[in-house]
């Protein structure tokens, strides 16, 4: 129990700590840890190793544990009483390419200022997810300089292979369960709904992603000599890919929408309700037409349907200039939104049943997979959520709205499959934080308040 | 006119001055004149100089001509009547990565014995182009030595940049048209139809070479985050490519087949006659089964009938691992093969027209061209095609067959575009001479009997 008065001092500190913890996020971010690079593996367990530092400086009984990739870092804070909440987030990032469009390096992290006056952290990892994890562990600083201990019981699992598919962490949760099934998980690695309005992430799609590569020809070919006679794998790929959807949108795998559910309506109306237009979404991004679904809002394209993207795709001469080749293998990744109850296992098989059907003689097709997570949902009626939204109210002056997330957390399927647990998914990003993309930010408002609205919703949790 | 007594010493000349002719060869072999890479710029200008100094030990005026890139060796014989004859080749090489598979090195030249007995000299240029041009050269040398002349007037083009594109050659032909334009141009850089059957190319396939780059979103995209409402350039540009070819192989594009002539019935019928088939061509390289036009035969679809070919295409994500990605871009290069009439710039602009026609909402194109070559036909009346394959047949004990080419030699275009003059294309290459690959070989038999047809082929043309 957290009275009003210890809270304000909480408050207090966060706010006169803002430079110190912004120096701290810096030290984090300047390790480049690129989980999917092999190259980056060394500075991977750098950032482990930092973030368990910290960790141990604010009491949390802590150890960097061994997985099969990058280490999984586990601090381990009681206070005696409940509830014990697991607080996950990871420390690896995306990679930075194209290098070449980023104003400033991706790791030497900075502060700029938009023309609107927004004051922003610019930087690989400064939204996705370090800044993020940082105003969670911030507030537990807080807590501690304070009140000398922390408001409630608390576990991080801090993991190093979120971006390139958390291969490792499904066993990691399965293997350690007794000490990770705890009464809720708190993920901050989700967004705002915008700029003012705070919002708590209550469904995330599940995701399959597939890599396929098309192997013809025992090697590449001259195009004069071989042109018109042999079979071309980018054009087999082209082909296969452009037969994942029709002209509506609409994925043409079979079974692709067995267990999708057609929202309740009264969900549905409060969707519409939120008056995000096709234009306002995509306009952040220099597009204007929706290119999912077209019997479907946006706000249903990108968080209650499922989708087929391609996420990259190469064959063949890529360099400058001309080479009259015809390769002998082309390689495509796909990955799968899924929602609702869609098995990513039923979903990865029919793709590649729907490859295979469609090699001609002379074409062979290899498939690796990387993710297989289903689709999550939080009860509305979850009384942690209740207490969240009312935190937030408090911290951002407005109500904070319930939202479907379009992307992937998968290991919040397996807190629920596995531990048992609900999981509230609370972040600070912001549309145009450009996550995954050159020049990530993280506005500084949503860091410095993200600290305080944690500060808050601790204190909330904490009262049984 | 050469007495078939003056032609029966040049031939007795050829055969008994192999030793010498070799030692010359193996001279040029020597000289590592790879032109694409700079480090070999020195070698290149010696390599011109050699060919230079002996084309004037033979009587020529010589001159080696600056440009842009490697210089042009240009050297002039008349014997005051006509014909005049432009000779074509040159004296650059392929790289010879990768180095560790070649036998020996590959500027060390050598004489080896194939198991089947066949006689072989070994070195990068070896066939591609030295080899061939010094067939040509050692048959003027054994005039000039027999007769004291040459058999008719020789305008020798022996170029540096063939193997990196002939970049600086298409200038240099317009600005010295008035010299070079003769009555006929003869090149030795093509192959022979087996080790048995002496050939004549009498047509090339143009090239269209053309890059298309899509760019949707203005920056990459997180596929959690964007995925279903944005427009992908990986879909839409599979969706194009898909398109150009339609089930059975044929080019879909508007337009694409005007100008491309039916065979007449008796060529159709020589083609069936040499009995190639697919299985044949394709199973060198691992294919079985033919993926061009299926209403055509294999030597059809590789030599008389336009192609459409994806030579590569990139965009996203595409190292190792998982990421979800949407592109800002994505990128094809892909180039087509023509014949007969069909009109390079109409088959560019057609395929743009396609790919606009084709592009949805918020998705732009851009193209670029790196070439634009008509295919090129020799009349089957040519009279000198008439008195080659007479020659050749002498020389050889069979009859010489007419030939299409899938590849692309685009000067041969500008002979008769610009200088308006027909090309002989007669060459003693081997399928199995590993042109462009380590140990490139030429024929004992290719060299000493390409030689002695040469002798033949200047005797037949000189006769007006």
């Amino acid at each position: 129990m957290i009275s009003a008065k210890a809270l304000d001092a909480v408050l207090d500190r966060i706010d006169r700590d803002l430079d110190q913890s912004l120096e701290r996020l810096f030290a984090l971010l300047r390790i480049p840890s690129i989980s999917t690079d092999p190259a980056y593996s060394a500075h991977c367990r750098t950032a482990a190793d930092h973030v368990a530092a910290d960790l141990m400086s604010l009491g949390f009984e802590t150890e960097v544990r061994p997985t099969g990739g990058h280490p999984v870092v586990v601090g381990k804070a009681s206070n005696g009483g409940a509830p014990r909440v697991l607080f996950y987030g990871h420390y690896d990032v995306q990679p930075v390419d194209p290098l070449e469009l980023w104003e400033t390096p991706p790791f030497e992290p900075r502060i700029a200022t938009l023309p609107d006056g927004r004051k922003i952290i610019v930087a690989r990892g400064a939204c996705d997810d370090k800044g993020q994890v940082m105003t969670f562990v911030e507030a537990l600083r807080a807590y501690k300089s304070v009140t000398g201990m922390l408001p409630l019981g608390v576990t991080m699992m801090i993991e190093g292979e979120e971006e390139c598919g958390s291969k490792h962490l499904f066993d990691f949760v399965k293997d350690n369960a007794q000490e990770l099934k705890l009464d809720l998980a708190l993920v901050c690695d989700t967004g705002m709904w915008n700029a003012e309005t705070p919002s708590v992430t209550t469904s995330l799609r599940g995701l399959v992603y597939e890599e396929v590569k098309l192997t013809c020809a025992d090697r590449d070919l001259h195009s004069g000599l071989f042109g018109g006679a042999a079979q071309n794998p980018i054009r087999v790929l082209s082909r296969i890919l452009a037969a994942m959807h029709d002209d509506k949108g609409r994925v043409t795998i079979p079974g692709f929408y067995d267990g999708v559910p057609e929202l309740p309506s009264d969900i549905k109306k409060d969707l519409a309700g939120l008056g995000l237009t096709a234009d306002q979404f995509l306009s952040q991004v220099g597009l204007k037409v929706p290119a999912g679904e077209s019997d479907r809002m946006v706000i249903e394209q990108i968080t209650t349907r499922p989708t087929a993207e391609i996420n990259g795709i190469i064959g063949g001469y890529t360099g400058e200039g001309a080479k009259t080749v015809i390769p002998g293998e082309a390689t495509a990744k796909v990955s799968f939104r899924l929602v609702g109850d869609q098995d990513p296992d039923k979903i990865r098989d029919a793709f590649r049943a729907f490859v295979r059907a469609r090699l001609p003689a002379d074409c062979m097709a290899d498939f690796k997979n990387f993710t297989g997570a289903a689709a999550i949902q939080l009860p509305f009626d979850n009384p942690a959520l209740t207490k969240t939204r009312a935190a937030l109210q408090e911290e951002w002056g407005k109500k904070a709205v319930t939202v479907g997330a379009g992307g992937s957390i998968p290991i919040v399927g397996d807190f629920k499959r596995v531990l048992g647990m609900d999981t509230i998914m609370v972040g600070f990003a912001l549309d145009d934080d450009r996550v995954h993309s050159p020049n990530e930010k993280y506005d500084l408002t949503s860091f410095h308040k993200g600290a305080r609205s944690w500060a808050r919703i601790l204190a909330a949790l904490a009262q049984s």
